[in-house]
């Protein structure tokens, strides 16, 4: 869509330096599915000169709102929404092995999409316009993906049960040319369920095709022990002696890690993706994440799946991952809001190879959220960063664009399918593996 | 008002035991202040014998969507709302000395009243119905619940700098004559801002009339380090020895407890207030719920102040809650989802002292909110607790109804009061301290 915001407040890269934010006051310009112009208004002659005359679809008063680049949740597994609430408060290994890999034996493909639609949904409801999936049936998370409008990097969750490297090549061949908007790395589950031969033939296609791997990294305790039992090292330094990450990638979790682990991080440029919600939730611990940037690795923020969270909010993640380092690193300072900010947007597009939605900046892809200023938890506007990451919810998203076309809006889907459809398919499908 | 809320689910406690809860389906029916009648709608006949007939002013069809009795926030500031995103990410004490303080040197008595305003907006906004406030000027607190027709329990934030205990009493005297949704208990800042003289003088004040007294107890190690320097013990025994606690009472925060505080709690039926999101913020340290819960030591839920969290959410504390015992106590099943709800509400309101409404059941004052389920993070609805307590968000607050009427609904406030006249307010009396 064209379209035109005015009267904003907009979160933008400093001019001076793009790893800083700023919020100015203007207008954003967006032209079928790309930003045209950010600016005062007063300045934007050449847009038009060069365009000749925009047709606005719509143009949005923004009275003073917010607007802000689409969060990216950079971990999760989306179409485990029909296991929301259902085992709760159990450790990682015994809900993985005794709750939840029964029941995904039982999920079908057809099923799988509709679940994908309704973690969409809950995504464009937290201001999250992209996500980094990985999950049975790739091809029902692209569909769903592609049919919503949404934004998605899909990675494989390879492993020694649901599927092989010559899938995992047909994915990659087939998913990245569905749309723009839909993209395809390889990755595996972990190292606990892979055999060291799988990730061998993994190693060989994705440096074939000069490609990042993606995978859970040393999420919890057991699973470090019992891979420097197996294989006399860290997960990291496994794969790193595999060839797994000569075109980087990185890891999901990465809480118990080697000091030699972030050495192997940096030489890859990998980064790591936190998911403080399920670590607490699990019990997995409390990520280092204070150590990967002190080491200059990009940290993105991820939701993990609507299992083992149970909700998919990045208002809750980013308070999470200022608090949860102030624990760790015991200071009350640990990480200031504007980067965390900057994690659960740039760094996480970054980490994610989606760059070109990582800001709201001419040539970027809009992918926009509203930021409602006029409710209480927003009031006074002392600092409006500190105001989105520390007191912000899903109540203050207005609107949520991808890719120029509204998704969602004063709570309304523009998904192509109804709500009640997605809910009613969402508890069928649980109810009849029951 | 008389209101018919028909087709809901309902949490209510369970017949066998009332520390339970369940969910029915059915009818709550509320005349003018109280619920008079839960149940499925077909044995009402005693209600209408007894009333004659019930003039409702609004049935209301709850779709299928949940009724619970509305949270708790079981220790707040409600007023500081004007220092929120204000100072951020430094430790507690120069939080408090070098921005806290200077700030509310400032702060006069008919701002305070705008400000409590604005954040009982936002408790409204977050389904919560009462709130137990310790801040300046509790006149200011009365008035803007009284007008407002929220409901508040208030203590006094006695100290060596602002207040006496003459004053308290008569606070205690005239609050309590106001309404009954507004009730006053004597409590003081801390150990580390009173004299022992001041304290031996409430302890008169509230054994003369048998009153429970509340407090910041052991919040820092610091704190508790200091006061064991000073006094030779804990805060807890200090306050014990003083005879502050005959009635009752309790503590905010209890962080760093000594085993014999525990035997304290219990011997006086004290309560133990959390306070999770501004613990995390001000890495304060993770307070021992379960060993509190295990010596049978009632625990609520607060948010503390909104320039120490910096909102005012109970769906982020109830998370925080469950999680944080999960970190605290090395395990993933550290307390239950059904015992976190129990805690944002029935636990805290008989913390309070306000179990009149603890519960949706006949003859508990009507203090309800209804939870939307046709929203994607409450699907599919495998449990409706656990989808409540991890992953409820302020967006599922449809209606929040405090002592029968109805003072927010579907982003509405019917408060007597225009917001945007709460929010240029509350911005002016800001940018004027400055």
């Amino acid at each position: 869509m064209n379209i035109r915001f005015y009267n904003a407040r907009i979160v933008v890269p400093k001019e001076e330096n793009e790893d800083k934010l700023e919020v100015i006051f203007g207008e954003v310009w967006v032209k079928k599915d790309t930003i045209v112009y950010v600016g005062n208004g007063k300045n934007s002659e050449n847009v038009c000169k060069e365009n000749d005359i925009i047709i606005w679809n719509r143009e949005i008063d923004v009275k003073g709102n917010v607007l802000i680049p689409g969060f990216k949740n950079a971990h999760t597994h989306t179409a485990m929404t029909f296991l929301r609430s259902y085992a709760d408060d159990v450790p990682l290994q015994e809900w993985l092995q005794n709750h939840i890999f029964p029941k995904e034996a039982l999920l079908k493909e057809e099923d799988a999409y509709y679940l994908n639609v309704l973690g969409i949904m809950e995504y464009l409801t937290s201001g999250i316009t992209a996500s980094f999936d990985m999950y049975l049936y790739p091809y029902a998370t692209a569909k769903a993906a592609y049919n919503t409008g949404f934004r998605t990097m899909i990675t494989s969750g390879l492993n020694n049960f649901t599927s092989s490297v010559k899938e995992v090549e047909e994915q990659y061949l087939k998913i990245n040319e569905m749309s723009d908007r839909i993209k395809f790395v390889p990755g595996f589950h972990a190292e606990y369920t892979c055999s060291k031969e799988l990730l061998e033939e993994l190693s060989v296609f994705s440096n074939k095709y000069k490609l990042p791997v993606w995978t859970h990294n040393s999420e919890t305790s057991l699973e470090v022990k019992e891979c420097k039992e197996r294989w006399g090292m860290s997960p990291t330094k496994f794969f790193d002696e595999l060839g797994l990450h000569e075109y980087g990638g990185g890891g999901y979790h990465c809480i118990w890690m080697d000091d030699g682990d972030y050495d192997i991080f940096k030489k890859h440029n990998m980064s790591m993706i936190t998911c403080p919600a399920s670590n607490l939730k699990l019990n997995d611990g409390i990520a280092p994440i204070t150590t990967f940037r002190k080491n200059g690795i990009k940290v993105g923020i991820g939701t993990d799946g609507p299992s083992s969270n149970n909700c998919l909010d990045m208002f809750r993640e980013m308070f999470l991952v200022s608090g949860l380092a102030n624990i760790k690193d015991q200071t009350a300072n640990s990480i200031n809001a504007e980067d965390v900010l900057k994690m659960a947007i740039k760094d996480g597009a970054d980490a994610m190879g989606i760059s070109e939605c990582n800001a709201i900046a001419v040539g970027k892809k809009a992918d926009i959220v509203m930021i409602d200023l006029n409710q209480p938890n927003m009031q006074p506007i002392n600092n409006i960063i500190k105001n989105i990451v520390y007191s912000g919810s899903k109540t203050n998203v207005k609107m949520t664009v991808v890719n120029g076309e509204i998704l969602y809006e004063d709570g309304q889907f523009n998904i192509g399918i109804d709500p009640v459809e997605v809910y009613e398919k969402a508890n069928s499908i649980i109810r009849e593996m029951e």
